[in-house]
């Protein structure tokens, strides 16, 4: 089940060239996405609606795109405006499309009703879209057999890290006790995470480090279940100058983040991520430093919930026990229920 | 859902040797076809009759095929001629044969009731059997996801010709606007269509041209429900001098071309292609150019259609809407499924 | 369909290091065996009742298994023994054990009723545990395709010796017409074949022979079907000197061995096979030579055994017509079925 109409990440714009397609699938629906001449980005099911070719194996023509079995031509919209030797083009050629808008550097998908794609676009980010302030470069993996439920599980849930990112984001088992603070909205999860970390700037922060010795840490961290969006902030100060309350020294690192999980299919899942960092001067450097770091350590997390997937795939109905620890990411999975019963009620009504 | 009572090309004669067996699946039927010691060809199930082994495994013994999980052994009327260590014969050990003939180069196979088999031989080829006057090279083509109704499709729809091989056989777009003549029989099609083309005899024949410029064209097509056949003459002349009227000159070049479908599973088929040429100086050269420029262009035919089948897979109720070209393919489609329907009233029937 | 309530061989006792785990699947669920730090052997489900997380990709801490995804640790009884961050650990986070033995160099695992594995222990096996007399390396096959049932088909038949061994552990033909002693035991059947074979010691342990010419041929076999066991005496001696009548020469070769059958899933099985010879002088040698030749014999079987399985896949009710080498595993299938049926049937009623 998901949630269908919101937005959700499709791309990241320097991911879809000027030329040529882009062929995803979004909640188990074949989509090309393209850019037309003038570069705005068009999304059509890539599904000829004549003999079911896909477009994806057409090509792009001007603004349009042509399906290579027999022809027929579409433009940005789905319209079919060409069907070879024939002069008046028969009905039910038109091909579906889908809303999309380009904004803070990120091709967003909606792939439910479009009339109420309309209402409200997809949530503005700061990490992304302030070339002054945040430096990123970013990042995708994709879980070929792991469900977003899975991977949002994962990402509410910071008791793992101690444990699955020893050697990466988290120095060790200790920050796996740190209790959260979690608030909950009619749309998402807060939490909050403030501690002494004796062992310092985790491995994978190290090389961006000005300084040594424990650290204080802290992570902000705002998980939206609409889009499956994590909005993040978060850094590491020389511990004991009061960072945690307010006084952030000049030699702390800090980041800010964005992670977004879209459905492939009920067990498959695209996962865009970037980390930014502040530091203008070595912008290049740590860019690169933090996009492998981090993907790293997502492949950790990769590694072990598609073993967790594995197991659910033979027995879907394996007890689930909970822990504490659960707090954030059972809010999570409630908000979800919540949504998806609403939309799921508000589309048997119409 | 397959035609049972059909004739079926099983292999090129030439591919089966004298020793030794080919193994096939037809219809969804595993079966052994070989050649006893008189060069007689016979076609078993694959399935010992004792514990299920695949006879394929095992090994022709002079005239019968010996199953080397327990060394039955099978003479090519199917019948049980041996069980090791035993005196008489346990009942129920036959294999199930199949009626098979050897004719025009082909070994043909009928896997319905084999007593109507006997009513009507095989169609008669002249282009695999004329060795004075037609040359070729025999083709094949597995088709590893596409079932054979898209593939006849394909075979019966010329307007894909300028789209998927405009680099091979088509010349350009323009021939995707011809429009053909069809007539429709009991159990077949029969399509013309002769026409001008600017950009002169296709790619792929261009090195067997003896004529340069734009050329007349024609392909005269008749398509066999029944067994997937399609028997093709076709041609390309000098423009202007009347070639299409039936003044066809000295420097033309002409093909007389046989494909067949014989289906492997409902979305697996065997694809059994030739295209001869009428030159008998340089037989073997144009052999060797054909039989290759056609494989590319069946290899073009064959990526199209195995993702247009991975569509229909995800998706068999893909809807497909109709255009002016597809008149052809409908009429194919229309006469299979009487032909199915009627094969399948007789079998409730009997 | 599995029998429970039995003791499987799991694993060679020196294929589990004293480090480290060994994650195998037995009667379709997920198992992890390791070794505590005094050597026991302990066996756990290979999932995390708090997530599903496999264990095996877990590790090893003394005496206990960490889940390495939240943390939580558990004794070999399975028991959770620690959550990170949590004083008082939450109800129903035990993982299950499965009773374990290990006994004449095999560990052996009851995937049944817990409290029925103490009525009786594993069978004992002279052959594994003998090492003053019995000399040997122990083997492993995984068959990726075969239920267990067709393996055992296939170990109670000698039919198939002088087909499917012709040039490895059988001399020729001849063997499979030889007609076996069968008897019928409450849980296995007994074979017995004694022969002149005129082609001599078999080619797989011609290089163990300390004769030449025709042999007298023995073997002695114990089916056990519950745990899937083959217990062999066999031989072969220089031919005409009464060996089959028990005088057994000097230079006979002698060999006793052991085989084993543990489900994995329905389709595909855990073959454990070791074959012991009595030269003490040339032991190491002769456990390579014979390692090597058995197992290229039980090659020969996979590859047929899988084939069969392949077609029971596509056609599961596939005829199976009797001949009269079918006796003992005839006799065998009845036992296991009638095994099954009282099984479930006990706890139908429990």
């Amino acid at each position: 089940m998901f949630l269908r109409n919101v937005w959700y990440v499709a791309a990241w714009a320097q991911d879809l060239p000027s030329e040529g397609m882009l062929a995803r699938k979004f909640l188990n629906e074949r989509v090309i996405l393209y850019r037309d001449t003038k570069g705005a980005v068009h999304a059509l099911r890539d599904q000829c609606p004549h003999r079911a070719a896909p477009l994806s194996v057409g090509r792009r023509e001007g603004d349009s795109i042509r399906c290579m079995y027999h022809g027929l031509l579409f433009d940005g919209a789905g319209k079919c405006i060409e069907v070879p030797g024939v002069e008046r083009i028969p009905p039910n050629l038109d091909v579906q499309a889908f809303p999309v808008r380009e904004q803070d550097n990120i091709i967003w998908i909606w792939m439910g009703d479009p009339a109420l794609s309309l209402k409200e676009g997809p949530v503005r980010l700061e990490a992304t879209s302030s070339p002054d302030k945040w430096f990123y470069e970013p990042g995708y993996l994709h879980y070929n057999q792991a469900s977003y439920q899975l991977i949002m599980d994962n990402l509410l849930d910071f008791s793992h890290l101690g444990f699955v990112h020893e050697n990466t984001i988290s120095g060790g088992t200790a920050s796996s006790e740190v209790r959260a603070q979690i608030e909950r909205f009619e749309t998402g999860v807060k939490i909050s995470r403030k501690y002494y970390d004796p062992l310092g700037v985790p491995p994978a922060f190290k090389p961006l480090a000005k300084f040594t010795g424990p650290a204080d840490r802290w992570q902000i961290y705002d998980w939206r279940v609409p889009g499956n969006l994590l909005i993040m902030e978060s850094g590491n100060a020389r511990a004991g100058v009061g960072a945690l309350e307010g006084n952030i020294p000049e030699d702390a690192i800090r980041f800010s983040s964005v992670q977004a999980l879209t459905p492939e299919t009920e067990t498959s899942t695209h996962y865009f991520f970037m980390q930014a960092h502040d530091d203008a001067e070595r912008k290049e450097e740590f860019n690169d430093i933090l996009v492998r770091g981090v993907k790293t350590a997502f492949l950790e997390d990769r590694a072990m919930i598609e073993a967790q997937q594995r197991v659910l795939i033979e027995e879907p109905d394996a007890p689930m026990n909970a822990i504490p620890a659960d707090a954030a990411l059972n809010q999570g999975r409630w908000i979800l229920k919540r949504l998806l019963e609403a939309e799921n009620k508000v589309s048997a009504v119409a």
